[in-house]
C-alpha cells in the first residue's frame, strides 16, 4: 500500500441477502453488517472509498411484488425497480457502515446518490437479451407471461425465467458530483445494482430502459471516471481460477492484462459470474486504471495489503 | 425578490401521482414534468433549489404490494419502504428536471441524496400512532391485521386503515453533505416523504424506527439546517384560508407568526393537511428563516414574485 488511495469496492448482492433467501430485514442488515468489516478497515487506514452494490436477489424480491399486486396496482418498469433498490439498500449500507465506524471512534459522512448510467439503446444485448432476472417460472405459464411482451428462457434444470437486456454501461450521469464527494473525503455509494440504466433521445434528454447493467462493469466505468486507484471486486471465491473445480485447477495470485484477455478468448470465466468480473477488470486496466483485486468479502483487508486475493495489472 | 437564494421547495406526493389514481409509471412521468415547470422557472433566475416530496401515494403503492406478496417474500418495514420511494421518485424526478432544463438550454447537475431524518424514540405519536398510510380495509378484517401488532383505526366513512406514528423531525443526517452540494450550485432533491425515520441509541448509533415523519416539516427542518432564504410548500390551494368552505371564508395573501399561532390554536387548519403546513411554516419562521410562501403549483412562480399564494413572515 502507498498511501491513501481511491478505491471503488463492489460488493455482490449476496452481501447484503445470503445466497438462496430471500432475507428478512433484519438478516438483510445482518447481512450487511458482516460484510462492512473489510470496509472499516480501509476506511481506518485513510483510504476514500466508493462503494457499489449489486442488487439481483432484491430486483427479485420487487419483481414478485410487483406480480403479486399486479391486478391492485401497475407494476413498476426494471428501471424503476433498480433505482427503488439503490434507495432502500443505500439506505441499509449508509447506516451499517456509519454504525460500524462510529464503534471504531470514527464519525463519517457516508451519503448514498441516487445513479443513472447510460447505455446504448443500439446496445446488441438490446436485441438478444440473456440476463436472468426475477423468479422462477413453470413451463405451463410461459405463454402466458411471453403474451406481455416478456422473453422467458429456460435456465436449464431450474425452470424458466425472465431475460432481459444487459447493456455496457457507458457513462454515468453523476458521475462529477460522485468524484466531489469522495475527493472531499465522503464515503459514497452510487452505481447500486449498476446504476439504473438511461439513454440518450437526439436531443440529450434522458430516458429509461427496460434493462440492469452489470454491476461490477458499472463500477469499472465508475473508477476510471472518477480517477479511482482501485478496484476491488468482492464475489464468492478468494482468487480467480482457470480451469475451475477440474483436476487441473489452477489459482492466481497475479494476472496481466493479456493473461485475462488469453483466458477469457479461451472461455475459462463463465458468462454469468467471472466473466464479467474479469472483463471489467480488464475495462478498468485499459481505461488507464492502475489496479484491479478480486477476492471474497471476507479477504478484503488482506487482499489490499497483497496477501489474498487476485491482483489485475496492466 | 432580492437577487439568487436558496429556496426549499416541498412537493405534494401528489405532484407525481394524482389524488384518487394509483398511477402507471408514464402517467407518474408525465405528471412529474408538469409539476417541474415552477422549479425550472426559479433555476432559470438563478436560485439555488433543493426539492423534497411527499411519497404517501408511492408508500400505499409499496405496502399493497408486500402484502400481495407477503407468502412468497418477508414484507419491508416503513422505513425500507420509505427508502424505496426515495430512491425511484428521485430518479424520476432527476431525470425529468434534467430533461426541462435541457429543452431550456441549461445543463444542471441534479443529484437525490437518500436521507435519515432523526426522531425521538419517545415522540408523544410513537404512543398515540395518528397516521394513516396504505389501504382501506373492510371491518371483518380487522381483528387479523391487529394480530399483526398493527394499528388499526376506523378512517370515519372511508374504512378501516393503519395508523403509525409521525414523530417529529429533530436532524437531517445527511445535511452537511446537502449543504455543501446546493452551496455549490447543485440541485438537491432530499429527505423525500419526510426521510427514512431513525433514532439514536445511547451510544449514538442510528436504528430505524417504524414510523413516516411529515414531509413538510422535515423540508423546513432541513431548510433551517441548511440556511435557505426561503420555503416554499406546494399544495393543492393557491393560498391559506379561514372558515374554509364556509359562508365566511378569508384568504389571506400574507399571515404574521402570530396570526398563524392563533389559527392554529383555533383549530382554523385541518390535522391532515393544512395544519402540518402552517407548523412547518411557523418553525421555519420560529428558528429563524426568512420566509415561508404557501401556495398551488400552478402558482408557484407568480407565489415567487409576491403575486399569489399566501407570505409568512415574523
Amino acid at each position: 500500500m502507498d498511501g491513501r488511495r481511491t478505491i471503488v469496492v463492489a460488493l455482490g448482492g449476496n452481501a447484503i441477502i445470503e445466497e438462496g433467501t430471500q432475507g428478512t430485514i433484519t438478516e438483510q442488515f445482518a447481512n450487511t453488517r458482516k460484510s462492512l468489516k473489510a470496509i472499516v478497515g480501509m476506511i481506518m487506514e485513510g483510504h476514500k472509498v466508493i462503494l457499489t452494490h449489486g442488487n439481483g436477489p432484491q430486483v427479485g424480491v420487487h419483481l414478485i411484488q410487483n406480480e403479486a399486486a399486479s391486478v391492485q396496482v401497475p407494476p413498476s418498469p426494471l428501471g424503476v425497480i433498480v433505482a427503488d433498490t439503490q434507495g432502500s439498500m443505500g439506505y441499509m449500507i449508509a447506516q451499517s457502515l456509519y454504525n460500524a465506524l462510529l464503534k471504531q471512534g470514527i464519525v463519517k459522512q457516508i451519503v448514498t446518490i441516487v445513479t443513472q448510467v447510460e447505455v446504448d439503446p443500439a446496445d446488441s444485448s438490446m436485441l438478444n437479451p440473456t440476463k436472468y432476472v426475477g423468479p422462477f417460472y413453470k413451463a405451463e405459464q410461459v405463454e402466458k407471461l411471453r403474451a406481455r411482451g416478456w422473453i422467458i428462457k429456460e435456465d436449464p434444470g431450474r425452470g424458466y425465467r425472465r431475460v432481459v437486456p444487459s447493456p455496457m454501461p457507458l457513462d454515468v450521469i453523476e458521475k462529477d458530483i460522485i468524484k466531489d464527494l469522495v475527493d472531499g473525503g465522503k464515503i459514497v455509494i452510487a452505481v447500486g445494482g449498476g446504476g439504473v440504466p438511461v439513454y440518450r433521445e437526439a436531443d440529450g434528454s434522458l430516458e429509461g430502459v427496460d434493462a440492469v447493467i452489470d454491476k461490477d462493469r458499472a463500477s469499472s466505468l465508475l473508477a476510471n471516471l472518477v480517477g479511482a486507484d482501485e478496484l476491488l471486486i468482492l464475489t464468492g471465491v478468494e482468487r480467480v481460477a482457470i480451469n475451475f473445480k477440474k483436476p487441473d485447477q489452477r489459482f492466481f495470485d497475479r494476472l496481466s492484462l493479456s493473461d485475462c484477455e488469453l483466458y477469457l478468448a479461451e472461455g475459462q470465466f463463465p458468462k454469468g459470474s467471472m466473466g464479467p468480473k474479469i472483463e471489467a477488470a480488464c475495462d478498468f486496466i485499459r481505461r488507464g486504471g492502475e489496479k484491479v483485486i478480486i477476492t471474497s468479502l471476507e479477504n478484503a483487508n488482506e487482499a489490499l495489503h497483497g496477501k489474498a486475493g487476485t491482483l489485475i495489472t496492466a
